[in-house]
């Protein structure tokens, strides 16, 4: 018996409430949540995307196809049950056979934005539901519920960030003007932490302190219970910025009901914090995101030398599998351990930028494959294997996927490693005219896949933080969201990361980090964009099948392996710069 | 001086208002307009597409970079000045300098969608102007209107539609119960033309007829002034439609306004007859233009055999080029007449589907060029001609563009066709997950130019009607607008025309028209559709540069002219067979 599902229906009876939406994120709708808030954990052991809906009789799990499999194992004797959905829309059609109407469904409105529980409330409407949104199970029931994490903050120094504190307030308050605003409530903490220049530990893999920001023509208030050191306190001084606790954001909001008109991103804001507010509100995508997204020459160059050492320890990684996948003696998780050694060597390192998928044979099929110490595979001389890895560096973040045969690789591996490289060759040496989204060039990808019948269910970019979020908006060069909608520009980093999966044997994905830069300009076709490519790794040229190539594809090829190869080698000892010598060697 | 204008002003003066916006469409936001609807040529001289905006002081047509030069020239000297934008917003910001706060802007409202006068009544409201929806200028001060048109009618044959009127009310009910309501009101003509199997004469290129439909589980009203013979009157009483005047429509609104839930597209239908209702309304896309957009197999074998007739023509067209041009004694006009003598050797051709673009040399690089007696060139024995052409067929809508040269191609103009015949064979040769849109494709014919820096600024496809009109929605291949997030099925049919152009030197299209189709299933990836060919006329070989194709490439070309060929063929004279033959030759 789930002894934690009961507590929860026993309050949900105490309360009135006849079914309850759990999400699995945290009050700024974090990509990777703080053990704070993994409360569909704990009550029902699950521990991937998703979200919980609960009514007195039954338990359900909702969530996507990346987690059908981890989701039967996880939720087996917990009493709950996998539904595959995971938009709101199911969830409620489901709930209208469930419960009745004049039954209360309650949520816990912090973890909400305004746009979904707006969505919430119109459905409830349609099934005669009542919504309440002050439901805080966590807080009442969940009695070992692990701190929020209160870390020392740091400043980013703007060395690597290259512009200050007071620039970023200034356009980000330009745009709010414009907006016809005259203050602004931050709450996503990748843009909390790229506009003060400051970073703390509070969540894996991204360097962002729990907050939220305040901003104003007259005032500037971060709402934290990190650790604020002297120097934080400086830096912050420097720029006017006040410190409050986590907890006042409310408090203070209820006070700003006078005579101000707010700006809310209604897609990131919390339904709490936006009720809380009275005054006038404008509703627009948050300014900060989009500032965020083209970084600057100092934050490029960064990148590029990050990728430097990044590919460098990547090297060490790879000569290391060589060495030992033969002999049977390390598995899966022995490559993390190993990449994170090999990364940590670099000073700037702070931590990977996500938990690294090695998946060997068919573990790389399993798009979110996570090795655990009973799933971890060993390795063999033969066989492919997929690692998908990235880092946190004080000068960038890195992201990048590389499939390898260890021996013996077979025609069928070769096809289709070769048809995924000529979908990432594609779109990495495309031009575009300026006004290009990346729904136009997510097809650049797909399409040696598509022609022999093949696709990927995920997106071909997603853009990267400067030590941020591995994944941030606000473009993506993708089939669907919104942000394929978003044309690209100059300064933009993404993704280009084609794949193919086949159930039960392998997978494979090619993943580079490319720069968005200036391109041709011509009189009578307006100007062009095109990338530039940072990360810095050979392709397994054991993998290609070189029939399947264009010239163009093998001059492509050559060039960027003679590129790696000379930006890598002052990183290297004599024995690592021979071994990639020897990945690099041209085709032909 | 301007009387015309004046008498415009004149009114203005006698009515109070201080400005007036007048489009170039009709009550049915008809791409082609009779010449009743011609008010803009009337007032301003200017016969192209775009809008009017008049003040007592000052006079501006607004109208996009396809019709500046054309405009320039037919304004001068009529108090018109050229603004270079087509979209409201921009009219409102140049009215924003003209006129003054409690100021009244008038339009006719008729001409305006409910969406389009909503949008201006906002931006009235910003700037505090007053709106005016009454405004029928048109009515009242010319005095030689054209009359509307009053033909007759008649009915497109089941054999050539594959569906019969009762089938197609009742999916479209059905989409209209679904929607919430319990009837609609269609004002698209193609849509009414579609849905009762109806066509007529009544407006250039697109046969259909002037009228309203109002659907519902109850009634069936077709409002037209049309002359209804006694099949039409049969066919139409068959399926229990009621036939009233055109005029009738707003007295028959006005009587809906108790108990009923109305369909209407803001898009499509005008604000008068929208403010005329004032019962119940749901707002949405017409079901039936979606439901027009998927072709039935009677319509698909019609569009397959037209396309063959067509060729055919186009042979005889194309030799009779190649035989006269040489000698400077046929100009761009002349191509027209000729194309339609040998179009018209049909039974079933009822007129072209748009005015022929016959473009020599730099002609070509004008996207929108038509002849006239003054502009038009004779051809000679060199150089590029653009035709772009279609038909009206009672079994199908036909649209080819091919570029030829007219002898001596330069290396250029080679490498330019073969760039743009590439993205052509790339879309056509697609294969493409079922889900997929018309933006995700669009990228497959640009690239090859992409990639020179080079592009177009016109859209890679357009739906094309069934003995209709050759632009319909409701998808395209394209990158922008809504049409382009639309997915395509099985039954679409689209153009594939990528082109570039070369400002005063020439211009190169190549356009087919394909059919959207079932492509491979598979257990792991889904089901995939692609496309098939439809347009039937060799490309000029004479314009391939060979080194610049892959073999793949090759081989397309060399299947596709066969299959022109064999199709071809058994309607063709044997000097015309030895002609095309020469033209089909298999590259290689």
């Amino acid at each position: 018996m789930n002894t934690n599902l009961e507590k929860l229906r026993e309050l949900m009876r105490a309360k009135g409430v006849d079914a309850v939406i759990i999400p699995g994120t945290d009050p700024h709708q974090s990509e990777y949540v703080s053990d704070h808030w993994k409360f569909i954990e704990w009550v029902s052991g699950y521990t991937g995307e998703g979200k919980v809906a609960v009514t007195l009789e039954k338990a359900t799990l909702w969530t996507d196809s990346r987690y059908f499999l981890q989701a039967e194992k996880e939720l087996e004797g917990t009493g709950f049950e996998l539904q595959k959905a995971d938009d709101l829309e199911s969830i409620m059609q489901w709930l209208a056979n469930e419960i009745r109407e004049d039954d209360t469904l309650a949520i816990d409105g912090h973890l909400f934005t305004l746009m979904e529980a707006n969505r919430l409330e119109q459905l409830c409407a349609e099934n005669g539901f009542l919504l309440a949104t002050d439901f805080y199970p966590a807080d009442v029931i969940w009695e070992d519920r692990p701190e929020m994490p209160k870390n020392e903050a740091f400043v980013h120094d703007e060395e690597y960030a290259g512009e200050d504190v007071e620039s970023k307030l200034t356009r980000t308050m330009e745009k709010v003007e414009a907006s016809g605003a005259d203050s602004i409530l931050i709450t996503a903490l990748d843009e909390i932490a790229w506009l003060l220049n400051l970073r703390s530990s509070d969540v894996d893999f991204t360097p962002v302190a729990i907050a939220f920001f305040y901003l104003s023509d007259k005032d500037r208030v971060l709402f934290t219970d990190d650790i604020i050191n002297k120097e934080v306190r400086n830096h912050l001084d420097n720029y006017k910025v006040r410190i409050k606790g986590y907890d006042e954001i409310e408090k203070f909001l209820d006070k700003r009901n006078v005579d101000f008109t707010i700006m809310l991103d209604p897609n990131k804001v919390s339904d709490t914090l936006g009720q809380i507010l009275e005054c006038d509100k404008v509703y627009g995508a948050s300014p900060v995101e989009a500032l965020k997204g083209i970084k600057n020459e100092v934050q490029i160059e960064g990148f590029r030398r990050a990728m430097e050492r990044d590919g460098a320890a990547l090297v060490r990684l790879f000569m290391w599998i060589e060495q030992n996948a033969a002999s049977g003696t390390i598995n899966e998780l022995d490559v993390w351990e190993q990449g994170k050694l090999e990364r940590g060597k670099s000073d700037l390192y702070r931590g990977d930028s996500f938990e690294m998928i090695a998946g060997y044979r068919e573990h790389g099929a399993i798009v979110h494959y996570t090795a655990t110490p009973e799933s971890a595979s060993t390795l063999q001389g033969e066989g492919l294997l997929l690692v998908d890895s990235g880092a946190q560096y004080l000068d960038g973040t890195t992201d990048i996927t590389r499939t390898v045969t260890l021996g013996n690789p077979t025609e069928q591996e070769k096809h289709d490693f070769t048809l995924v490289l000529k979908g990432h060759l594609a779109l990495s040496r495309a031009k575009f005219p300026v006004g290009t989204n990346g729904m136009q060039l997510d097809a650049f990808a797909r399409m040696p896949l598509w022609q022999e019948a093949m696709s990927y269910g995920h997106g071909t970019g997603h853009g990267i933080g400067h030590f941020l979020g591995v994944h941030e908006g606000s473009h993506g060069i993708r089939f669907n969201r919104a942000m394929a909608l978003v044309a690209l520009e100059p300064g933009m980093v993404t993704s280009n990361e084609p794949g193919v999966y086949k159930e039960g044997e392998y997978g494979i994905r090619t993943e580079n980090v490319m720069l968005v830069v200036e391109g041709p300009k011509t009189e009578n076709f307006g100007d062009f964009l095109e990338f530039e490519t940072l990360t810095l790794f050979p392709y397994d040229t054991r993998l290609i099948d070189t029939t399947m190539l264009t010239a163009e594809e093998v001059q492509q090829i050559n060039d960027y392996h003679a590129m790696v190869l000379e930006r890598l080698t002052p990183y290297l000892n004599e024995e690592e710069v021979n071994w990639l010598a020897e990945k690099c060697k041209a085709l032909f």
